[in-house]
C-alpha cells in the first residue's frame, strides 16, 4: 500500500507506505530501571516538590508527606507560570492581552500559564499500563478535578494535558507521571481542530467526531474495541504505527464534564490498550495527547474531546519538521486488526 | 524569560522557557562511526542503490560505477514513487487527482510522487559540516537541477528537501546523505506559509520575509550573518533551540531559480554554520529543511524561500505532538550570541 490519506478534521495528509516497513530498523523499548540513587518523585521525597496541590493519601496522612498513592505538583521547571506581580507590571504585556509590537509583525505575551505535574505512583518502577485500575481512575479523576479548578482562571485559554513514557517519547524522568500544560491562548492543534469541526456542523449540521464513531463503527475496519461508552480506534490517517484513539461514544467537548463513571470506564480501556502495546512491542515508548475543548463556552456542539495513544516506533525526521505530514509504515487497518487480537477482541 | 511568541507567518505560539534549561538533560552527541562491515552509499557499492538519475564523476567514470563525488539515486523504500500503470489502473484515485470516497469524509489519492536520495560523499565518515565548499556546492547544484526536473511533472504538486543528520535526528543510515520528496499535494506546512505570506501582502503589498530581513537587519539581535546576498537568523519564534533561518535577502520564491553564485554562497553559508553548531555541542544531531515554492505558478511574489536548520538537542514530546506548540528553552536572541561568536562575527 502506498497512499496519501487526508485527516477528516485537519489539512494534514498523511503517507501511508507500507514497504517503508521493509526498511532496516530497531523498534524502540524502555529499557528495565536501573538501579537509581535519587528520584524526587518517589515516596519520601516529597520535599524535592514544590508543594501538592492535590493528593489521593491514607486517611491520617499528612499531605506534602509520605502515605499517598497518587500526587499533583506544580511542575518545578514550568514552562509557564502562575501569574505574579513582577510579571504584571514589566514591560510585557499583562497576563492574557495580546500586545502587539508597534511593528505589527511580532507578537508576544507573558508566560503565564498552569504546568503541573501528576506524580502517579509513589513506587519508582510501577508502569501506568499495569497499575491497579483503581489508581489509574483516580489519575483521571484528578485530571478532571484540576482542569475545572484551572478553566475558572478567565486568563486561561485551553489546556495540554499528555504523557512521556520513555526517554524516546520525551520523558526526562523515568517514575511514572503526566503533565497539563494550561495556555492563555488556544493551541494550534485545537484551533484546527475547531476549525475543522465548526466546517463540517457549517455543512451538515452535525459533529465530525460522531459521524466517524458512526463510521467506524459500522465499517469496523479500524476499530478495536467499543465498551462501556467509549470507543477506541485507529484513525483512518493515523500519522504514527499503532496510533490510537479514545472517543466518548456520547458527544461530550470536555474531558472535564465526565462521569465519575465514564472516567472509570475510559481509565480501565487505556490500561487495557497500553498493556496490549506493553505486550506487542515490549513495553515501547509512547506519549498520551489529550484533546479537549478551550475554556470558553461555544465549542459543545461541534467539539468532541478524545485521547491519542502515539507509540513512539521512530523518530520525527525532517520530512515532518519541514512538510507537516507524516509517513507511516503501518496501515491502520492492519494496527486495529493486531490491536484486536492482543486485546482479545477478534 | 518566560513568553509565549506568536510566528510572524503562520498561526504557530512558541513558549521561550528559559528558566526550563537549568533541566537535568544530556544533549546529543552524534558518536563517531564504528567500524561498520556494509554501507549501501559507499563508493563500490553502486549496485546496492536503484540506478542513478544525476551524478558527479570523474571524466571518464561510467554511471553506477565507482569515481564519483555526488550520486542521486530513487529510495530503495520509498515512501511515495512514480507513476505506473498499476497504480493508474487500480481502484485508487488517478494519479493527481483527489478522488473522494462516496461519504465525502474520508479522502485518499494514490501515493505517487517522487523519493530520492542525495549522497552526498563517497567517503563514509565526511560530515557536509566539514565537507570542501566546492562538493556542498555540488550536492545544492545538484537539488536544484533535480528540482528543475521534477516540477515539470504536472502531477506534482511541491517537493520537500531535508537532512536527517545523526540517529537522533531519524536519520536509519550514517553515511551522509540527503533527500527529496515530491508530493501530488502542498504540504500543510507549506500551505499555511502560502497563506500567512499572501494575507500579508493583502494587508501591506510586500513579502512577509522581505519584511523580516528588513527588520532583523535592523535590530540586529537575532541575525548571525549577512555575506554575499544571503541572511542567517535565528528566528524570533523559535521552535528548536539555535534552530537557524538562511534566507536569500534579495526576493526569490523558489531555490530551483538561484544563480550557480547564489547557490555556491549558499552552500558555504551552510557549511559554515553547520561547523559552528560542531564546534558548540561536540557535533550534534540535525535536521535541514527547505521551504520552497509550490510548482504551479502565482506565489513568486508573495513567498521566500529558506532554508532551515535545526539541531536536535531533545526529543519531540507529548506537549508538541498534542498542542502543535513547542517549549524551547533558549532564547533565539542568545542563540544568535553564540552563534555569532563562534562564527568570528562578533
Amino acid at each position: 500500500m502506498r497512499e496519501l490519506r487526508k485527516d477528516p478534521v485537519l489539512n494534514r495528509w498523511v503517507i501511508i507506505s507500507s514497504e517503508r516497513a521493509a526498511r532496516p530498523m530497531n523498534p524502540f523499548s524502555v529499557a528495565p530501571e536501573k538501579p537509581y540513587t535519587y528520584c524526587p518523585f518517589c515516596e519520601g521525597q516529597e520535599a524535592a516538590t514544590p508543594p501538592e496541590l492535590y493528593a489521593v493519601r491514607r486517611p491520617g496522612a499528612q499531605p506534602n508527606g509520605p502515605g499517598w498513592t497518587l500526587r499533583v505538583v506544580p511542575n518545578k521547571f514550568p514552562a509557564l507560570s502562575a501569574t505574579s506581580p513582577a510579571l504584571a507590571t514589566d514591560s510585557l504585556a499583562a497576563p492574557g492581552s495580546e500586545n502587539s509590537q508597534s511593528d505589527g509583525l511580532y507578537q508576544r505575551i507573558d508566560g503565564v500559564g498552569y504546568h503541573e505535574v501528576f506524580i502517579e505512583t509513589p513506587e519508582h518502577s510501577q508502569r501506568l499500563s499495569s497499575m491497579d485500575k483503581t489508581r489509574a481512575a483516580d489519575l483521571y479523576h484528578a485530571l478532571k478535578a484540576r482542569l475545572q479548578v484551572i478553566k475558572k482562571d478567565p486568563a486561561m485559554a485551553c489546556a495540554q494535558y499528555f504523557k512521556n513514557h520513555g526517554r524516546e517519547s520525551g520523558a526526562s524522568l523515568a517514575h511514572s507521571h503526566s503533565q497539563l500544560i494550561a495556555m492563555p491562548v488556544v493551541s494550534r492543534t485545537l484551533g484546527e481542530e475547531l476549525a475543522g469541526a465548526a466546517n463540517h456542523r457549517i455543512k451538515t449540521g452535525g459533529c465530525v467526531y460522531c459521524r466517524i464513531l458512526r463510521m467506524e463503527g459500522d465499517s469496523g475496519e479500524r476499530l478495536i474495541t467499543a465498551r462501556e461508552g467509549l470507543a477506541a480506534l485507529a484513525p483512518y490517517a493515523s500519522r504514527f504505527p499503532y496510533e490510537t484513539m479514545i472517543m466518548p461514544m456520547r458527544h461530550s467537548s470536555g474531558f472535564e464534564d465526565s462521569s465519575p463513571e465514564l472516567i472509570e470506564a475510559f481509565s480501565s480501556l487505556l490500561v487495557d490498550l497500553l498493556a496490549a502495546l506493553a505486550d506487542m512491542f515490549d513495553n515501547p515508548p509512547y506519549n498520551l495527547v489529550l484533546h479537549t475543548a478551550p475554556f470558553a463556552p461555544g465549542h459543545e456542539e461541534a467539539y468532541h474531546w478524545h485521547m491519542e495513544i502515539i507509540p513512539v516506533m521512530a523518530r520525527a525526521a525532517g520530512f515532518e519538521w519541514g512538510s507537516g505530514f507524516h509517513i507511516n509504515s503501518v496501515p491502520p487497518e492492519i494496527a486495529a486488526a493486531r490491536l484486536r487480537k492482543a486485546m482479545g477482541n477478534e
